[in-house]
């Protein structure tokens, strides 16, 4: 770790003056970009930095990308080719390259990661904090983890190693070791003591965590509360206590929900004893909302939960197949049930047009409920407990639409189409199943799934749908089977 | 303001020891309660409150209730019955009342409403931040506003009546008045002696934000680096630039993809010229990502953006029979579509059971694509300008999809259907056809819809999956009726 370089100071401050004037004797418009807030959409700002890699103007470059946030120069280095993408990457300093690495797309991180010595990675791992390093280990090939870690001072390695036993997707995989902790007994100096301590692994410090003698977990101070009090004041005296440590092996999707219920920007974890272990800051919670989102809209869409636009084309093609075939043989078995009635639709063809309406119907109502119930069990405001709520809730808005649209679709049918009134009577009865059955089963299934820990959003489309669309033909022909004497 | 009641501290510390031994005289089962975490999922808890509440033990009440974040408060009124509920929401302090009032489900809220005097409005306003104030003005009769802020001390009265000025849903509606602003050529004692003037309004201080004589924005120092300052440091020393301002007309969707991709914890807002006026934290970012989210998960499911699981069953019931209706219709069109075709239907009967497999794999592509360009506009990945790299990637799976799967479909029906080698490939094409359409429609729909500033969610459910099914039904009638004399 370079401390020298850590050292309270996140990003060395930008000589802007200094910078606007090289630029401008290269590029007239830059005066103007430089008093731009940038903005990824104007495409000024990727024209320029394409002509200085395209003459490889180093100097001005390294001064173009310390403009820059990591998220922006990763997105960057994304819209170039590869060659120029690793040689904009190997111009930064250690720090911002492993942030970097993390926000490029999976094919340019792999493109990068190909340039990278062990030595490279040392010396990138060595500048980022325990969460960080962790992160980038994860893609890093695991044989030559060791090798890496090896080399590391020995307290990077016991945090990075710590980090690396804890399950994804948890609380403990979240964390960083970087916090400051302090005893009930100690002085706001010393509390202040130890984050000018601390401040050379990390900027991120918001609380000042309090623990017994065995290191247990017992209240917190905010740094406005210890800029304002006395050094000499005991922590005893201003410490917090309301503040739920999290367990270490609590889903994230649960400890975004804690952060967004409870307005946490930085949460103490701890182990199954009570032993503060870490904190997760709120910037961490943010990337986790957003992806789980993501990954809630693409599996109920039917894409794989990690596609991105930047997704090489044959695997994201060859990803949706697979569900597609999926759907395919559902929709052959829905078609072979419509096929046991095709002596009652050689009588009466007209069946053919409006049985996909009563499949649609249905169709329709699941994905209302399964949308609503997906997205609050997703929120932790929808449990297994509280379900047959839920649950009741859904069918009795099954019934009454159910009832409502299938008087309006049987209506239609009787009003404005030539065939006998009994068609409008078995195509109300049987969006009136069909939509009681679909909203039953669109809260139901989700909610089973959740319970056995399958992730809610992706099954339920298949189960869900395929039965609306065999329930659908089945009755609505059936039905039309039973009174067929009536339809011709 | 209640100055004494605010300063510093933001909730008083528990006395735990003294809440327990009251609380076991009362009911043995409290010790456990007392030890346990928290949590909504175990209705011992819930049990316990409503005892309390069926013998209006008031004190043991608040004992109870002052454990709580005011998010679970609101969870818990809103699991009562509404005159218990509003019994419990007035035996909280003023500040607690402001949060909960607006945690509780719309219905809830307004009951409580129903009781507030305008003198008790104007106590809860008294005790809140200016941007939670105008949260709960936002619920309260347009007409009784003015009598409450004419009650209010002038500088909130300001706050709070500028806030009231900015357009919904942009930073400046999310933003509160409650920031630290001093000048660069102050020092780090006369900051943190505007942090303390500033802490009898605010708890929510993560950063100085420093200004010039103007009020121009220029820089910021988080709290960490002050803390470790010397107090006759000039902030103009320690101050960092490199934080991005956020215009106050900034849409609020684009404010949380800023705090995402750029890891902010409170950013500073500023006027078209650029001066400060106001400050985002990050705990109102983190509402903002969850309802997004929400709301583009729901549309996408065709339920209202704002419809949860305790919207009452009337509205929720006759907001989704509209957008069934519109289904309805859309269904009754494809279904004409279909009726066109009915004399070749008539002959070939089994083009009844095979015509929904083509429009469903139309409807599974194009569902499959505006999942992903849905989620990417509102992630700001995907924009107007770049939009087309968007289409034509869609366009290439398009066709990779189609003929792989048109090929899997024809080809089942000619080896395991008896019908006439032809009728495979009527379905092959018609399948190809449809999923190239719908991976195109899938992408330029939403886009084009967002340029338009309609939101892409709730449109393109309707517009592209009709027409994924009109044209799945025309292609495929359309070809058999072609080669209606292989196939008979």
């Amino acid at each position: 770790m370079n401390e020298v370089n850590k050292e309270i100071q996140s990003k060395p401050a930008l000589d802007k003056e200094n910078a606007k004037s090289i630029d401008e004797t290269f590029n007239p418009d830059t005066s103007d970009l430089e008093s731009l807030s940038f903005d990824r959409s104007n495409p000024e700002w990727e024209k320029h930095l394409e002509e200085l890699i395209e003459k490889r103007k180093v100097d001005k470059i390294k001064l173009f990308v310390n403009e820059l946030y990591s998220a922006d120069i990763g997105y960057f280095i994304d819209q170039l080719d590869s060659e120029d993408g690793v040689f904009v990457f190997h111009l930064l300093d250690h720090e911002t390259q492993g942030e970097v690495f993390l926000e490029v797309r999976d094919s340019v991180r792999e493109r990068i990661l190909e340039t990278l010595t062990p030595e490279n990675l040392i010396a990138i791992i060595k500048e980022q904090e325990s969460d960080i390093s962790t992160d980038i280990l994860a893609h890093i090939n695991p044989d030559n983890i060791s090798h890496i870690l090896s080399h590391l001072p020995l307290i990077e390695r016991r945090r990075i190693t710590e980090l690396l036993s804890y399950a994804e997707n948890t609380a403990g995989a979240l964390m960083a070791k970087e916090f400051v902790e302090v005893l009930e007994k100690d002085t706001v100096k010393k509390a202040i003591q130890t984050i000018r301590a601390i401040s050379r692994y990390t900027d991120d410090v918001y609380m000042v965590y309090i623990v017994d003698e065995e290191g247990i977990y017992k209240g917190h101070i905010d740094l406005r509360k210890l800029i304002l009090a006395k050094p000499q004041t005991k922590l005893s005296h201003i410490m917090e206590t309301e503040l739920l440590p999290i367990p270490h092996d609590m889903d994230q999707e649960e400890v975004a929900n804690f952060f967004t219920r409870y307005d946490f920007i930085s949460a103490p974890v701890v182990d199954s004893r009570g032993v503060l272990v870490g904190r997760i800051t709120v910037d961490d919670i943010l990337d986790v909302i957003q992806q789980e989102a993501s990954e809630d809209i693409l599996l109920m869409g039917g894409v794989s939960s990690d596609e991105t636009l930047g997704t090489p084309i044959h695997l994201a093609s060859s990803r949706r197949i697979i569900w597609l075939s999926v759907n395919l043989i559902t929709a052959f078995i829905a078609s072979f049930v419509v096929n046991l009635f095709s002596e009652t639709i050689g009588k009466v063809v007209i069946l053919a047009a409006l049985m996909p309406i009563v499949a649609g119907m249905g169709g329709n109502a699941a994905t209302q409920t399964m949308a609503l119930v997906i997205r609050n069990i997703a929120l932790g405001e929808l449990t297994f407990i509280n379900g047959w709520k839920a649950i009741r809730r859904e069918l009795i808005i099954g019934i009454v639409n159910g009832l409502s649209l299938g008087i309006l679709a049987g209506g239609a049918i009787y009003l404005f189409t030539n065939s006998k009134p009994v068609l409008g009577l078995v195509m109300g009865m049987a969006i009136f199943t069909n939509m009681i059955v679909a909203a039953t089963f669109g809260a139901v299934v989700p909610i089973f799934l959740k319970k056995f820990n399958i992730d809610p959003a992706i099954a339920s489309a298949i189960f869900v749908t395929t039965f609306t669309d065999v329930l659908g033909f089945m009755t609505f022909l059936g039905l039309a089977t039973i009174f067929i004497s009536f339809l011709t």
